[in-house]
């Protein structure tokens, strides 16, 4: 399993990942699931990976291939917005899926996968897209500023309440870190080291950059400080209203 | 889909069950999942239903007719104890899983179905059981306090970090409550009213009981006060170290 979230601020981006990949829990190792593209003062681009490795890995290098060789094609260096190379990303994804999936669907493994890209370009706003695994893909909005991949239920509520267009990204990359405390209690396929990544809007850096390992004294504050914080928030709540102990067609 | 948990603390037992059913998005209807059979002075117990209607409600339906005819063999209100409760809903479900599985299984209809049981009988301490679609189940400990039936990944974290035993029963209730809240904005098959009870230890009394609507003035207070004071944890956290930009092995 996975988990890996992406914000999408007034002031920019936050991109998070784990690093855990497993085939059973018997087959567990590290991978981790952040590869980031970039060429100075004209753009950088952060992919957060999902689903089976085999066809990510392979999906991945064929962009960074392209990169590479630099050949006549578009390339996720070379296009003129985020728009297209997102469209590059799924078409690939595509290809890759169309080469190996028949031979994974004949043992019934699942070779679905799944990218969020984001970052900024040149002349553009910071943008943010999910690929989904049939290579088609929506971009985040002021009403949804994040995605999700992965295993991404446990961590959801704390986006959800907290997570608005206004916060500063320092803010924002602090919640993120508890989505992925509260998933990684509850999942034990969703593992260190944590990737974080901070793009300031117009910055074109990667320097606001982060590896948490488990013994990060940081992440396990933060971790600490939020149990005990939900825990006084609980306490003070308002109280219920008087029971209605009459069946109101009830139980 | 269903949420529905119960919590076994020093002081008694909390349960909370959602009211929506589906099949499908174009196919909602309301039944109430918590079902409770009491004897003054000797006995409470409660029953939450998950999985197909129809195979929760014909169990359940048939726990209560041996109940209402008072046949020679053991009901719920004459068992000597909540695991031999537990024993008899888990045969009376695997009975009726064994009479229309065959039927359902042609169709490919999911016929899972799982049940919580708690309460308390005289002579023994309250006591709180998770009771699976095969009939066999387990019993909640200190060390595991809760459990979770139906769509429970979204509001597990708020359980895992605030409940602890010693939690008085209304702060337990409260943050039963954000569970199903936080559930509730995340998946629109779990719905109103929710139905919550509080079994005080030793009291044999369902007085603390609430039917809570959508336009419930106080659950709406409390996930409004849960969302801003989560807003104000995330922004009072401790900050994160300096950035890490050198590679580690990295992205």
């Amino acid at each position: 399993m996975t988990y890996c979230a992406a914000l999408k601020l007034d002031k920019g981006l936050v991109f998070g990942s784990d690093s855990r990949t497993n085939a059973g829990v018997d087959d567990i190792a590290t991978f981790r699931k952040m590869k980031i593209f970039e060429k100075p003062n004209d753009r950088v681009l952060v992919v957060l990976s999902s689903g089976n490795l085999s066809i990510t890995q392979a999906a991945l290098t064929m962009v960074e291939k392209r990169f590479h060789r630099w050949e006549g094609g578009e390339t996720l260096l070379t296009t003129s917005s985020l728009f297209d190379a997102a469209n590059l990303l799924g078409e690939t994804l595509r290809e890759v899926q169309q080469r190996e999936g028949p031979y994974l669907a004949q043992n019934n493994i699942d070779f679905s996968a799944s990218f969020l890209l984001g970052g900024q370009i040149q002349g553009e706003e910071p943008r943010l897209f999910r690929i989904y695994s049939q290579g088609n893909f929506i971009e985040a909005t002021r009403e949804t500023p994040y995605f999700q991949i992965g295993e991404t239920k446990y961590g959801k509520p704390i986006l959800d309440r907290v997570i608005t267009p206004d916060l500063s990204l320092m803010d924002a990359a602090k919640s993120l870190l508890v989505s992925f405390d509260s998933t990684m209690r509850s999942n034990i396929s969703v593992g260190f080291p944590i990737d974080l990544l901070c793009l300031e809007k117009d910055v074109f850096s990667t320097r606001l950059r982060w590896t948490l390992d488990e013994d990060d004294p940081s992440f396990r504050t933060l971790g600490r400080e939020w149990s005990d914080g939900l825990k006084h928030l609980a306490a003070s709540l308002t109280g219920l209203p008087p029971p209605s102990s009459e069946d109101r067609g009830g139980p």
